[in-house]
């Protein structure tokens, strides 16, 4: 039997980085991975999505050359080069995670893994034995009962990938970050697309502010929303989709060639050995501490299975800090209140903290300052006049409670809030610290000043 | 007479901000100015440069788009268009500032301002006085002594952002922001560009590694570079330009339609009566303290007439502390080695702090870290694996020294080193700032990791 120091169960965000950390550490590691690795994120995820939404993206410009003095006189996009190009991506960044495996020293076991009592895993008949075994088997898309996936009609994130023919007219059932991302691609290249969300507002869990502005842009670029909407039944026994879509208004009956569902997600912790071992669980989550440990000494639990937001950069995190706990390092808990969430659809969602409705439910009094790009320099030289960013503190202590942003390359500039949140900063030093002209990253400071009474460019 | 608490002199980023700021805080304010609301950042700077970029970008992607999966058959820019839109931009921006002076209550007086004795300001004749006068004039293109400037053969930023016709052929003199990001939009649009650089590389003020990539990056994209080498003469007379190139292998004659000369800039302190007043001056700047104040009470002076990095968010920043302090406010002196630098050629160069050669010029000990976008999981997605950030820590103290970086949308990304430098973050801190996944801004994580040995995916 092979014995390790840390044995990782799948290699997505959370598990390939853990053992990386692992092997810094000096610790013999070994990862399972019953796929691809790099798991969803980097194979049916994060990645690829990208990598598609870039192509649409340039494709928008080709619309619109003309708002640059370019001309284009005949252009098309070829949906079998766009899916393909995002695969090759895709597979070159497993392919890096292969590598790093290597350069690590990283045994990667392939096959399904099975937790056994006494820290051991079974693969394909095969036990390991680890003494700190951690479990990171990821999720995958929730099915509704009222919307059963078959792949073909009704699909999920990984299907919308990977079609082999673009839809004509596609229903997308809800409107978080996956939903949107498709929703934009999708209406980008040619698709007519239907959104439908069972809240009020599409990309609920957003600063009301963002969810509007979304739905204006989305709205503008013909992409049709459904809010306060649920699809009650799919028929898809004719040549398309027929949903039955209940609204506060009565029923509509909307068709289309497919249905993707985007309703969230659900935790991979079915068959892998969690009721043997008896480790603990809470409707489809993993109970752990601040350092990952489950109930039972030996096995953690990090990722999606794990009740944090289910991100690959909150997994990552994770990873790192439950090895760096194992390896006895002193390790800070993580600030689930301080990590960023981001959405790449135009424009771009990234938002950390609370919104300003979370704020006045917890009864903070508040200042809140906003900035809109339409007044930027950097954004009309651009043609990224879009979208705002949103600052919320603390009247009483100063606090940076959260930051909000819509528009164009936003996901590359709430990093500055992370840090700045996390450093406890105040609004007064965001606005001294010099940011450069003309970017769009001076909305921040704009918004910051909003905020106290000190802005300039409104 | 009309008397005013403040009148500022220009009505650059540094002018029109400080005015927008007096008005703030209560003051009666006026601004002069001899040509457009503005300056030159808004009008021939910053923002038409950033527009005719944004052209080129899009060209780019008609060039390459074939890359994401597109097509397109036909295509060309009309440089006349590309033009217009860049000066559509900076008239509308121009306008806004016109009506920020009028929302904030600012007098706006058209004309050439000559300072007097007794706090006084002549403007065609008629004298204005006020309890503050800030001197904000601002810089315009510096000339060579070899290298006169006739604005039709031998150009400054200001021609070159207005051309009536594309020129073949043209010499770039200077690789600084300016000369590069010229190189960089007419070699796009398909003009044969060589830059002409008396140092030895290219932006010579970025970071060693920044030079070297940008000097990659540009040759490869077919843009001809001379370093260590020097325009001794132009033969204007013939159809086009004759330049002589003197290096250090002998000299070089080189042909082209005409010569950009993009040396620097010179202040403009010449007949606004400073010798009257007796401000003091040491060669081309205005002497002022930390809270830019001339030697004569009553006289300010702001931005590039002053000694400190001549860029408008510098200005804006001096001008907003110049007017604080003025109000009695409680103000903390800028912090010069804290200013970010950005340039918008692509690849995309910002940095703040010291560069890896100056640290070690200051006998500092330093933990140096880099992360290529090459590994980037975003840049892959994105089609910019191109560049880097490269951090400087402070080995003994865990300062952060340096953050420089080159790639796509760095310019929006070094907002955060700001803060993080200004709020006295350490590496480790940086570290556990949970960046998002996929993004650019991961590299900044990486490449701090890096200098620390915990790099993930390098």
């Amino acid at each position: 039997m092979s014995k390790y120091d840390i044995i990782v169960l799948g290699s997505g965000p959370g598990g390939y980085v853990a053992a990386i950390r692992a092997s810094q550490l000096g610790f013999k590691t070994a990862v399972i991975e019953k796929e691809s690795l790099g798991g969803v994120c980097l194979n049916w995820g994060c990645i690829p999505t990208k990598a598609l939404l870039k192509s649409a993206q340039v494709f928008e410009y080709l619309k619109h050359a003309e708002d640059y003095g370019l001309s284009v006189k005949e252009y098309d996009k070829d949906f079998t080069a766009v899916v393909k190009r995002s695969r090759g991506v895709a597979e070159g960044m497993s392919n890096g995670v292969k590598f790093l495996m290597k350069k690590n020293k990283i045994d990667v076991i392939e096959g399904f893994g099975t937790l056994k009592t006494g820290k051991k895993v079974e693969v394909d008949g095969k036990d390991y034995s680890a003494d700190h075994i951690i479990i990171a088997t990821g999720a995958r898309s929730r099915e509704l009962p009222s919307l059963p996936q078959d792949g073909k009609k009704v699909i999920g994130y990984r299907q919308a990938m990977s079609l082999e023919k673009q839809p004509k007219k596609m229903i997308v059932v809800g409107s978080g970050a996956i939903g949107v991302e498709f929703a934009y691609f999708y209406n980008s290249i040619g698709t007519e697309v239907t959104i439908v969300e069972y809240l009020p507002s599409i990309v609920p869990v957003e600063d009301e502010d963002v969810s509007k502005q979304l739905e204006r842009s989305f709205k503008k670029s013909g992409i049709k929303i459904m809010t306060s909407a649920e699809v009650t039944s799919v028929d898809t026994s004719g040549k398309g989709v027929k949903a039955t879509v209940k609204t506060k208004k009565g029923e509509e009956i909307l068709e289309a060639d497919l249905v993707l569902s985007a309703v969230g997600i659900k935790s991979n912790i079915e068959n892998i050995g969690l009721e043997d071992v008896g480790i603990a669980v809470d409707r489809d989550k993993i109970l752990v501490n601040d350092y990952y440990q489950t109930n039972i000494p030996g096995y953690y639990a990090i990722g999606d299975v794990t009740p944090g937001q289910a991100l690959a950069h909150v997994a990552s995190a994770e990873g790192i800090l439950c090895v760096e706990k194992i390896a006895g390092q002193h390790v800070e808990a993580i600030d689930y209140g301080n990590v960023p969430g981001c959405t790449y659809c135009t424009p771009e969602i990234a938002s950390v903290g609370l919104t300003e409705k979370q704020a006045k439910e917890q009864g903070l009094d508040i200042k809140v300052g906003k900035f809109p790009f339409s007044a930027s320099g950097k954004a009309s030289a651009g043609g990224n006049k879009e979208g705002f960013v949103k600052v919320i503190f603390d009247a009483k202590y100063g606090e940076w409670l959260g930051c909000h942003m819509i528009g164009a390359g936003v996901t590359d500039m709430i990093a500055e809030a992370v840090l700045g949140r996390k450093l406890e900063t105040t609004g007064h030093e965001v606005l001294k610290a010099i940011h450069p002209h003309p970017t769009m990253s001076e909305a921040v400071m704009e918004a910051v000043a909003d905020a106290y009474d000190e802005v300039i460019h409104l």
